[in-house]
């Protein structure tokens, strides 16, 4: 049987995934074969894709499994033995060896653990505990560490025996007696060095930049910005180093933050498969969950409608103008919404600016709701006057409604669109979970309000 | 004058900024003050920060205007002694350099470029030309290349002299007799390669990861991540490299490029100052062109209205829903629409692939349709069971029709949104264009020709 897929493993390669001249080539960190080969292999199907790895060289097909962009790895894990799986498991890095183990079912997960080495697998056990979205859970156990009194040409002849086993060798970690991490030092620094220097010398003499590690993964990213770093370390209240967390790591973190929050802002819970792969049914939970809120929510406007009902009976015409109307409110809503969730992620402002906010988006609400007010009543004044379509008597009434209308609505969908992410951050939850259509919702029923409001005042005596 | 600024400068680090023996300490790459020093600054009246930014200890002051997170460089440069900002811009790193030149208004930039010698001022001259958007436009030409016989002792020799002008000394560049670039050699295989090796000897054997001068910032994210790079080159159609780009830049291009993403999603054009920094003028313009769009499209639901004025003059109760049924395409429209742009910009969907996501968005739709059209329903029985308010004796055909109308337009809003994102990657603009308002805007026109023409079926002979 093991023999059966090894054939099968070479008759897949030759066919579909590269020449074998390449496939022998060494194996480098920046070989563009490698991330070649990851998406000719994540398209095939799954089995396929195992017995490839099997017939690989041993190191390219580790390096395969490494890649975040191996979409396929639980499906190929599963149909791979199991020794070999675990093998390749051991080899990996760890953190994502651990991201591998933590998509795989639990049976099958602690089976591979099983048959892994006690020492790594201890760390593995150690790293599925933390929350995907933590520093924890995107760290690597794999850093250099040496004591304060190394000598620089120690650290260096260290790094060279080392390397192949670390996931960067760019930042070298200082611990003192007790193993806590005093300072960090980069590699740049070191070859820059007098080989005879201490590494505790070339230390800045402040505390190393570290996190937590159930710092969020949108911090750890913040932090690896704000200081241009290319790792940064995870310490435990003790100040003993845990892990590192790559500029790798927190890229491929930034990417599925940025598509969470995307989701969020089009209503709908985050998926973290690919769309095609999404399964129907958590498709519709994912989604049919907050559609079903805000129809709850909206339904509000039915009962706003019935309210005025007597009015919309004797003045059928201003009916006309509710989709326009609520949409310009949900439109300069958003609008508003999307400038500040952004503002607010970047750290451009703060919970306590709420007030600097209104001050800004009251005027500028104000203005983009004159502009629309202006079109609005250009559009009845023109249908009219060409004969487009008949007003009635008061089209002049019905179109000072609909301007004045527009102004309130939009003023105050651009104030709800900025207001709405401070209150749930102030409530304690993302504020990127306002999304667009929350908003719309949020104003739509306001908008109502205000518009048969303004009607009631402007038509009372004539129309109404 | 020179000393009144100067201990201006002092009295403003005294008050604002850091302990003068934190300034006093050696500057290293992570020490954690430079990145609070940018802040405080960042914050200060740019006459005060400029100010202490000429006490401060030379090198620090120059990593403090290397960084990007000085939002007030522009007001910086502009607030310093003419010879002093030339000084600075030539000592930054080119590509910070660029930019800060860049905001500047052009005399200003003129007369600092003037002051510059004549090499550097070539240098960022050049830069200044491409766009800010490719990867041109967020390289830098600080980095090492050497010939291909260079051994391995050499290079790391040549390394620690220039190490300090140099933006990343983790990635060296490997040239042939005619400047051409052959190969990119890892600093990490380098320190454990044999001293006496040629560097070319280390090279994988591939044509390196490139990208080209006018590659879009974001494929150059793309490549950086897909190859695990700590730097890209950016070469011309000679095969020359011209300048790199490092990681850390294109973190900062990612978070720029997700800013641009969701503003554009929320509906407006993006701007790249903070939000308390954008002028009134320049919001007002921003939003208020695509609120106009929009406004304008959205007139065609007055048209659709004035079509089945009819209609609604016979069934009013028909109107009391449009609200509710229209919000419901919307939603359902900006939920696909947010699952499909990140889709493609992932790659998980390419054009060629819209005939399949038809196939998931039609039945996703339809299910989420009659979800919404059962509570529908039973929002209208119970309101009229319960006798919370009257429906008419046709209330059941009045269900029936609300209920035909969320399936059909539910339905319809999943396509259109899923839809609108491969219509615009397909006619060559950016997917990520498809705005909630946008699709909001397209799903309410049709939805409301949907209603009234399922009213029309099953009301005809009844109510109308």
């Amino acid at each position: 049987m093991q023999n059966d897929i090894l054939m099968r493993g070479r008759a897949v390669l030759a066919q579909n995934v590269l020449a074998p001249e390449v496939l022998a080539q060494d194996l480098n960190a920046d070989n563009p074969s490698t991330a070649l080969l990851v998406e000719r292999l994540t398209a095939l199907d799954p089995s396929d894709a195992a017995a490839a790895l099997l017939v690989l060289p041993r190191r390219r097909a580790v390096a395969v499994c490494d890649r975040p962009e191996l979409l396929t790895a639980a499906e190929v894990f599963a149909a791979l033995p199991r020794q070999e799986a675990a093998a390749f498991l051991a080899d990996m890095s760890a953190d994502r060896a651990t991201d591998v183990l933590g998509t795989l079912a639990a049976p099958l997960r602690n089976e591979l653990l099983a048959r892994i080495e006690p020492r790594t697998r201890a760390t593995l056990k150690q790293l599925l505990a933390y929350p995907v979205d933590t520093a924890g859970g995107i760290m690597t156990t794999e850093f250099v560490a040496l004591p304060e009194t190394t000598t620089v040409a120690g650290a260096l002849a260290h790094i060279r025996t080392v390397e192949q086993s670390r996931e960067t060798i760019y930042a070298i970690y200082v611990v003192d007696g007790e193993q806590r991490l005093t300072a960090a030092i980069t590699l740049r620094r070191l070859i820059a060095a007098d080989p005879s220097a201490t590494i505790i010398s070339l230390s800045a003499g402040r505390p190393p930049v570290v996190v937590r590690s159930d710092t969020d993964r949108e911090t750890v990213a913040a932090t690896i910005r704000r200081h241009d770093l290319l790792a940064v370390p995870v310490v435990n209240d003790a100040g003993h180093i845990l892990g590192i967390v790559t500029v790798d790591d927190v890229l491929d973190a930034i990417i599925a933050e940025t598509t969470e929050d995307v989701h969020k802002f089009g209503g709908l819970e985050t998926f973290s498969e690919p769309y095609l792969q999404i399964g129907f049914l958590s498709m519709i939970r994912k989604r049919a969950g907050w559609l079903c809120a805000l129809f709850l929510s909206e339904m509000l406007t039915a009962s706003a409608m019935q309210h005025f009902e007597a009015e919309l009976e004797r003045a059928i015409v201003l009916t006309l103008f509710i989709p326009l109307i609520m949409s310009s409110g949900g439109n300069s809503g958003s609008q508003a919404t999307s400038l500040l969730i952004r503002a607010l992620a970047l750290g451009q402002v703060r919970l306590r600016d709420w007030w600097r906010v209104v001050l800004r988006e009251m005027p500028a609400g104000l203005t983009l709701g004159i502009i629309l007010g202006t079109i609005g009543i250009a559009r009845i004044s023109i249908w009219q006057g060409l004969g487009l379509y008949d007003y009635g008597p008061h089209w002049m009434l019905i179109a000072t409604t609909v301007g004045a209308g527009l102004i309130g609505i939009v003023t105050f969908g651009s104030m709800a669109g900025a207001m709405l992410p401070f209150i749930l951050q102030r409530l304690g939850f993302d504020p990127a979970s306002a999304s667009a259509p929350f908003v719309a919702t949020l104003v739509d029923v306001t908008g109502l309000i205000i518009y048969f409001s303004v009607a009631t005042v402007i038509l009372s005596g004539t129309l109404l």
